[in-house]
């Protein structure tokens, strides 16, 4: 109460007039006003939102009856699949946190992040049971109580927990009350990021964060009622980038899959009506690489959201002729996912392919909920001229930034030094507003003193016809300190592209100090999401050091 | 911090992960993202979004000037006009608060309105020049310093502020900073309820809600980017329901609209692309009633928005054949407006008209962002049963819901009994969840100690098809307390149905003890927004009391 003004007077909060925003209410509204809409796709298995809804109150109120309460914390290990997607809803509504396991990890990564996050449940795909075993075996804290998902389309792995997901279930109720978190400052999901040194991070969001881009994802893409999403991308993945909360606020169908695999991705676009679907460039390279056959499949036009690296001309190319809109966004774990969207201009349709490309190249600007976004200088936080070319630290501000890194005072205060998150990426801000990754910090490659960035020679090694996909890095030199070094995938039939064409090509469309001195064929390392991983070819590099 | 919850821990609010919501980012986003893009029209007035933000900074530098600080109320009694529409951004940035008149009021309550809203500032159109003079001679208190409209649209009126809107802006920066509100639960706007007994209650609503109700619309909408919405509802009407702050957020265009004028409409309808617009049944009633040759000019779908009474069957029909698309909303001053929505199932497409006009007429589910909506006895906050039948009082709980009445802590805790708000509409709960209001607490007519909806009886005499309009109130009866009224506006060209004719219709459609046993033709009064008057009917009736 402020005694000069009036409006402070008498207009307290009240039970009537607020209320903690949480995505949990979305599913609930799903439930009650399109109860017999289908929710859930996995499989054999259609659940309608009534259904699932159901199945969220009994997993909460079995997690209870074990005894998970506020501040616990549930680990889950599994593909995207209608256990993982009531996860998101029946832990949290406990005032527990999901912790979404990545399932490319190793045993020692698993069994440092259930030790850190103190698990005290653990569900998992039997598929996983190997691993999960040994990681259980390498843990130094208490063990967390396994629970196997018995899936019937799990191709291996045995049964190792002490029941399955469908028996706890089954000693839940529907009857558990649904509310909201006492506070909308309240843990919602532990996500670890593959820190390149050290131990992983745990980032930690909220309720109200969880709600706001679950929200934007929809404002960004224009995403209407009842849309029928494909889980190309993993639900593990900063909480599928808030999409299962997405989902759940327009009524929309979450159509399950395990793997990627263009003849079921296919398959589902049809039969199921995917209007949208999410993924790495990759992804979306293996979708117009599919043959006529599949392709001739998809009758209706598909959104796709893009994230991890900009779409190539080519890319964007092919996609528009098969009928896919592609939108481009930008974000980290430590911003649920998806903040930045490179949000389209009409004008920009009715420009050449090329120049298209390279306005949709850009990470863009601020999604709706995110309330600012800077390039700047890291330590001054003066932010660069929007010229396009200097370079400055990409800085967030808003209510999708984390809460901070769990456990890990000295990294949260780092990363939030100055009163904005320091993304550890490198842009430019360009005259129109829109800011453009320039590269990771530690991808900025120093060669004689000169600053190349990494991702603007892969850009051009994607603008050539033979090549596949592309990732260049750092490689140590005597005389120059670094140098890039490529490594390339090629097209299949363009086996003969040799390293001297590859090179020839650089130095028609670049100053010569950033052309690559090694050149590297042959497939590159990735994640589970498509993204190349750029640490495994710093390792392989050395191998090229002079 | 609660030391059993590690999430509790080195995880709190900071300048980068914690900012107040608030509508007015959405514009500064709009001016940054597409600041090319058309964001009002009124006359032959056009501004661009940067224009736009530009001119709400310096009316927001201007007004700080003037001295204008947090917890201050500006009013402004305007059409739907540009200034309107700027003043929705430059009047709270400052942390004051914006005050909307209804340009239909008459001396005394403006003049009650200024004294109780402690005005520093009054803008006012010219137009209005002669009742605000009047009202200002009848203030208690201190009288606001006058800003003129000097639009070159108004017909009438003089000049008597001490400055122009203009001459004002001119007097602030566009260096204005645009910071958001300290704290999210602060005041954004007051606006008057037109109460039927005793003085106007002020509604007092803040930032978050704002914010969360302005995207709410986006979402009961499925309203896309760049849309292009026509002022056919007054911005003065609770602050037209959020949608100057909704337009912001999609970077749409404000299509301004002095006055509901069938002709202007469809020629902005054709010259601007419209695509939405809102209003009450009679609005559309006039749109579709238009001539041939002005329907004609529109050949693309329209969505329109109705609220403050049901469409009827006939209405719902010509809309359709007409390609308007109408979805129904029903909310409160004391929630932003709608917070309701009767949101559509694709069964209903299948139906035959008039059960589809049943389904579309029901008030229907909460708004996303609206937690809760019973129907319940009032007193015992027990919920009916979802039978269609039982009688109980619609209440809300949400963000979107009030703060509550300025200066009047008695009705706000009135309101909010038993921590929920009280909407004093009576309505019965269906069994699909949706809600449909049987009317308000006080046009229920007992006759005989039955309880007649007053609703139900205006519902039977719209499907006559002779009947353009129908208002059913309470007429004194020393026999049976009260009997049901019926006042009746007639189609051209149907003058020759009698009030037999009407009492026989009645008695077909429902049980003898409802149908009226008074018929009085002529036109009906009206609000601003097309809605009934009823209690001006209830005036009249008194004529026919036995």
């Amino acid at each position: 109460m402020n005694p000069t003004n009036p409006f402070t007077i008498g207009l307290d909060k009240n039970p009537a007039n607020y209320v903690p925003l949480s995505p949990l209410t979305f599913i609930e509204r799903s439930a009650a006003v399109h109860p017999h809409h289908v929710a859930v796709v996995d499989g054999t298995h259609r659940y309608t939102w009534a259904e699932s809804f159901a199945r969220c109150k009994r997993l909460a109120s079995a997690l209870q009856r074990l005894g998970i309460q506020e501040g616990n914390t549930v680990s889950i290990m599994a593909h995207n699949c209608h256990e993982m997607f009531e996860a998101h809803f029946g832990i949290p509504v406990l005032g527990a946190v999901i912790h979404a396991i990545n399932t490319r990890l190793d045993a020692s990564n698993i069994a440092f992040m259930l030790d850190h996050a103190a698990s005290k449940v653990l569900i998992a795909d039997r598929e996983f049971s190997s691993v999960i075993r040994e990681a259980l075996d390498q843990m130094k804290g208490p063990k967390p109580l396994v629970v196997d998902i018995d899936s019937p389309q799990a191709t291996s792995g045995d049964r190792i927990g002490e029941m399955t997901y469908e028996d706890l279930l089954a000693s839940g109720t529907i009857d558990f009350p649904w509310t909201p978190p006492r506070d909308e400052w309240q843990a919602i999901a532990l996500g670890y990021t593959s820190g390149t040194t050290g131990n992983p991070k745990g980032v930690v969001t909220h309720h109200r964060g969880a709600y706001l881009n679950a929200i934007s994802n929809l404002l960004a893409w224009d995403m209407p009622r009842h849309s029928v999403y494909l889980w190309t991308l993993p639900m593990f993945h900063c909480n599928g980038w808030c999409f299962p909360w997405t989902l759940a606020a327009i009524s929309g169908t979450n159509v399950c899959l395990r793997k990627v695999d263009t003849e079921k991705i296919y398959e589902l676009i049809e039969k199921e009506g995917v209007t949208h679907y999410c993924g790495a460039p990759i992804v979306h390279n293996w979708m117009v690489g599919a043959s006529p056959d599949l392709r001739s499949k998809k009758q209706h036009k598909v959104q796709g959201m893009v994230a991890a690296a900009p779409p190539p001309a080519a890319l964007l190319a092919s996609m528009e002729e098969n009928n896919f809109q592609i939108t481009h966004v930008y974000g980290l774990t430590e911003t649920y996912g998806p903040a930045v969207v490179c949000e389209p201009h009409k004008e920009w349709e009715k420009l050449p392919i090329g120049n298209k490309a390279r306005m949709n190249a850009r990470q863009g600007v601020r999604y709706h909920m995110l309330e600012a976004l800077i390039v700047a200088d890291p330590e001054t936080l003066e932010p660069v001229p929007a010229d396009g070319e200097t370079i400055g630290e990409i800085l967030f501000k808003g209510n999708n930034v984390m809460m901070g890194y769990f456990k890990n005072p000295e990294a949260t205060e780092n990363a939030f030094r100055g009163g904005w998150f320091h993304s550890g990426d490198l842009g430019v801000m360009h005259p129109d507003g829109y800011i453009q990754i320039r590269d990771r910090s530690k991808d900025i490659i120093i060669s004689g003193g000169e600053n190349i960035s990494s991702i603007e020679v892969q850009d051009v090694l994607y603008m050539h016809p033979a090549i596949q996909a592309a990732g260049v890095v750092a490689c140590p030199d005597t005389k120059w300190g670094e140098t890039p070094c490529a490594f390339i995938e090629l097209k299949p039939g363009n086996e003969s592209l040799t390293a001297a064409d590859v090179i020839s090509f650089c130095r028609e469309h670049m100053a010569t100090f950033k052309v690559p001195k090694h050149v590297v064929f042959g497939e590159l390392p990735k994640t589970s999401t498509g993204k190349i991983q750029k640490f495994k070819l710093r390792e392989m590099a050395k191998e090229h050091a002079v």
